[in-house]
């Protein structure tokens, strides 16, 4: 299985400008992708990062500057082996959770993410192509409408780091290497009788 | 084991206020609440529902109009048998989801919500004890450290429909009373090139 972890390393993460300069943008993007990994490595296998321009991961890593669809179709199409697409932004990400995911049955295996958007992607049928704009999730059911197409149930996976709201859910339920970011930025879980949230305390 | 769902039935889903107003909340609320029921008797297992006035659900209900922590923790320490508490407001619910709570082993049993809430609790040991205020996954964990506690990963289950944001999950992935009341009302899935939404469109 070739696995692909998709990095933007020209402007990442724009959705938290509100709360981090660019500098830690860059920053926190390039540690959950490390997150992603080194999750990914503990389920015993070894991922490609498919990043739009050049990135320093301790990981094989292949440029390709189009747009992230244009890229994954690509590989999907070139590969002779079933290709799995997992997103760098699931710093919650787990070996157990990739695990259900890798060890799924089907054609093609789909984790959704929160918004409409589509997490993981594991594609084993040569017809399978994706398409991450819009409501992706809705668009790849639709696309596997005549395969056998198993979707995994995880929170952990359904997390991606978007926007503001979705730090504290780093803070609360991981212990890697973004989450140590986050915490040298200043930020902590914080209920005062609202939302929870991460807030900078200092 | 005794399935406890407990039910606002006063002034349910005040954060939903900018976009519903109260019948329609109390409309959502309720179906919700069937499809949690609905979910839970497709395992072969009978909910309870915990509610705080008088509702109709074509369940068997226990009145308390307590605080839902006191209501609970009264039901875990007076029950001679395990006590799982599945929260009303999880329309994602699959059976499939609250299998692998109840099948899970373990003295706790834990589903995280979004923004640090605890969505499911199962309880086998008789010294554990709910407290909903707060960040409630965090103070759960630590209140089971000594104990043997097992955490699901869920994303059906992490969903609870709280704010305007949460309703899209909704259309998106259920087909059950919630979602349809809620196109009744009028909401769709709306996708222009910012965050997927629910929007009202007539």
């Amino acid at each position: 299985m070739e696995i692909l972890v998709p990095f933007d390393a020209i402007d990442p993460k724009t959705r938290l400008s509100p709360r981090l300069d660019d500098d830690q943008r860059a920053l926190l993007a390039r540690a959950m992708c490390r997150d992603v990994i080194a999750a990914i490595r503990a389920t015993g296998r070894e991922p490609t990062v498919l990043s739009t321009g050049p990135v320093e991961f301790d990981a094989p890593t292949r440029i390709d500057e189009r747009p992230l669809s244009t890229a994954v179709n690509d590989r999907l199409e070139d590969s002779d082996e079933s290709v799995a697409v997992v997103m760098a932004d699931l710093p919650l990400a787990t070996p157990d959770a990739l695990r259900r995911v890798f060890d799924a049955s089907g054609d093609v295996v789909l984790v959704a993410g929160r918004g409409g958007g589509t997490n993981v992607v594991l594609a084993r049928h040569p017809s399978f192509r994706v398409d991450y704009h819009g409501v992706s999730i809705r668009d790849h059911r639709q696309q596997a409408r005549d395969l056998d197409l198993t979707e995994v149930d995880s929170a952990r996976l359904a997390t991606d780091i978007d926007e503001p709201d979705d730090l504290v859910e780093v803070l609360l339920h991981s212990d890697g290497v973004a989450a140590s970011v986050l915490r040298e930025f200043g930020f902590e879980v914080v209920a005062d009788g609202g939302r929870v949230r991460a807030e900078r305390t200092r």
